[in-house]
């Protein structure tokens, strides 16, 4: 028996994407850092194409709104066999429907998942889908945000991103990802590269002073400046 | 002369991304809605490879951060030249950053980018980009949601969609756009398609009663109730 930690380290992190369209795959997610991990086998990708279940000579997936209304709606006995027939391979994946109704996205559910063993994720278009799937499929609402796009599979890719880039081995320094926005509830520090003087601007005195006690201080002043300007809402979530 | 409302009818709105990775653009969103536009001139995509604007033999793009730690930063160097160049043939552009520090991106923001002639969208990579630039070009930094990606190209298309769906002509129906999430305060209601039974679950009887007025009580009364349990926040905000 190997505990969790073991096998997490020789079972790749999955990501199962129930999508039209499965040939926009891994399409970024193939690039840079999730792209070299995808190769590496860090994780792998699998999609489900919708239109494989769709009823009639034209494998229709949606319908017109119960009670009227404009748009279409994904239907249930489409979405359901789909859902049914992927988790037979994948049944200890959270099940996720992409949705501006659902519960926000963080980072702090990108680590919970990032720890989990993957992902499936139900990539609507239309006007949505039939409420029944997402009650009877016990389907988990995840929001990327307050704005509404043509489908989820833009959403699909941000969770996987998020996620991946947390994976172990995936990042070169572990170090990088503890500094960085939200990790520790605050918006990150300006960042500051060579040359030192540019279009008559230059980099502030302290951070080339080589006192990294002072660099930290800075560093540490200015997130927190920039987290009470910008962001009343997450300075006044922080602990302490 | 023309107007801003006769000239919005005759020039395609405008995208214009900085990145790494230009071959992975359009990607999604050559699919669908918002391909189709593309396809049809309702809005144009152009990128700008950040690599053409790199230093010396290995075209080099970033360097470590000013006072040490994890990761690299995008040079200042390289990035004011590549958006100057870019400004030349699109100096109208608002000039976006995607970052997680920025101004949270919001269904209204996406209806006054989609208003407006197009965006310039400077998609980072690494621990982000030498603050100068940001000061000195004034890019405005946007933020699509509370997590960290491993570059901002994801989150440029993200806004991209969510502003090519609201350009005239784009959405089938313009109705539907205004019964979903966030266009009138309320997260949607919920929906329902044939068949009227599915997996032991039948649609709500008022739908298929054909009474226009109780059906629309009713998704009010159901979008109401969801914006109140899931987002209370949103609940908050609203007017009146």
């Amino acid at each position: 028996m190997t505990g969790p930690i073991t096998q997490s380290a020789h079972t790749p992190w999955r990501a199962v994407v129930l999508t039209l369209f499965p040939g926009a795959f891994p399409g970024l997610l193939g690039e840079s850092l999730s792209g070299q991990a995808l190769a590496e086998r860090a994780w792998t990708l699998d999609c489900v194409n919708l239109r494989d279940f769709g009823l009639g000579r034209h494998r229709a997936v949606d319908d017109t709104p119960a009670g009227g209304g404009a748009g279409m709606v994904m239907r249930a006995d489409v979405l359901g066999p789909a859902i049914d027939q992927a988790r037979q391979s994948a049944s200890d994946l959270p099940l996720v429907y992409l949705s501006p109704r659902g519960e926000p996205f963080t980072q702090s559910l990108a680590r919970e998942f990032a720890g989990g063993p993957g992902l499936m994720l139900l990539a609507g278009r239309f006007e949505g889908v039939d409420e029944r799937v997402i009650e009877a499929r016990g389907l988990r609402e995840i929001s990327i945000g307050d704005y509404v796009l043509s489908g989820g599979e833009l959403a699909a890719m941000v969770l996987i991103d998020a996620c991946v880039r947390l994976l172990p081995g995936v990042m070169g320094q572990a170090l990088s990802l503890q500094e960085e926005s939200f990790e520790d509830g605050l918006l990150e520090y300006p960042q500051y590269t060579r040359p030192r003087e540019w279009d008559g601007r230059t980099i502030p005195e302290v951070l080339l002073s080589g006192d990294h006690k002072k660099v930290a201080e800075w560093r540490r002043a200015e997130a927190e400046r920039l987290t009470r300007e910008r962001r009343p809402d997450i300075w006044a979530k922080r602990k302490g």
